[in-house]
């Protein structure tokens, strides 16, 4: 058991996360990591031994598991509570981090890896993306969207999150997002054949 | 005048450029800058006295203006010619590098500033993002798109692709731009008034 006021295999995830999000993984080493997250390197190698890849592996199924649990929690009352709760989410990382945080998920993805061979990380953070556009497809497909426009549509809901995140994060403005918020309820509700 | 076989100012940016794309700007260096340019770094600081951020901010400037011009070129013919040309210089990018390289503007989007001063990197990428979105917007208001609609499928075209690229090198698979795709061109003539 932790001691009290030891850092836990959750906080070290978080920071771990939050710091991807905001600096990138190759410019980050474990230490910044750790340091972040408030723990001390020894815990941080204690509960992560295979060091900095391994712990952004984590991070990135952490940050991606967090996500879902809340897309699919609201996907149950449907499509557009569903849209509405994963870009609530998103919206207070930027604003909260006054647009210095964004996705940790993305920021892994946009690294080209080391080597030939594929790092760990960058395998969780494709299967995340699969994860979030599968729960709002089948959302979809559900509430009576056409099978194939909700494959298409589940793509696009993420793709556009995640690249509005960063257009808010450079121009220091949430107005991309707000204009993607708006154009991807449309298209939900049209789907749903439901009028705007 | 460049000595024969001297690095152009042009070269060294289309190298950046890339470089930025594929690993971001913290966790590269001038002198890896240079490198991957086949520049020497004496050169590179002749053309960019300021340093890293200075060459930085100009490749940014120099990946947008290439990207606005085949845009406003192909714009010309209407907003569907111009989404695809869009679409096929990021599937060209993502393809032609083996996954590895994509947007150095939203690599550079993505980091957090080291300070509270905002890099000049920085805004020269909400520059060229607004600029996309300009040019996709008139586009689309020209072919007789309502104004509010144009603005905003303006910004998720950018946003959406943007995404993709992202999800596409941690997929190592065009399927995410491939589904966007699809999406945006159906979105783009519903827009414009035209039956898909």
């Amino acid at each position: 058991m932790a001691k009290p006021g030891a850092p836990s295999r959750e906080r070290i995830l978080v920071g771990a996360a939050d710091m991807i999000s905001r600096r990138g993984l190759n410019a980050t080493s474990i230490r910044e990591l750790a340091k972040h997250a408030r723990a001390p390197l020894g815990s941080t190698y204690h509960f992560f031994p295979e060091g900095k890849q391994q712990l952004a592996t984590e991070a990135v199924r952490y940050a991606g598991e967090a996500v879902s649990r809340i897309l699919r929690k609201e996907l149950d009352a449907g499509p557009v509570a569903g849209l509405r709760a994963f870009l609530a989410l998103w919206r207070g990382i930027v604003v909260d981090s006054d647009f210095r945080a964004g996705c940790p998920v993305l920021a892994v993805s946009v690294e080209e890896p080391p080597s030939d061979e594929i790092p760990s990380a960058l395998v969780a953070a494709a299967e995340v993306f699969e994860d979030w556009e599968l729960l709002l497809t089948e959302a979809l497909r559900r509430h009576g969207a056409d099978p194939d426009r909700a494959a298409g549509l589940g793509a696009l809901v993420v793709a556009s999150v995640e690249g509005a995140v960063a257009m808010c994060r450079a121009k220091r403005s949430m107005q991309p997002l707000d204009r993607v918020t708006q154009q991807l309820e449309a298209l939900i509700l049209d789907a749903l054949g439901r009028p705007a």
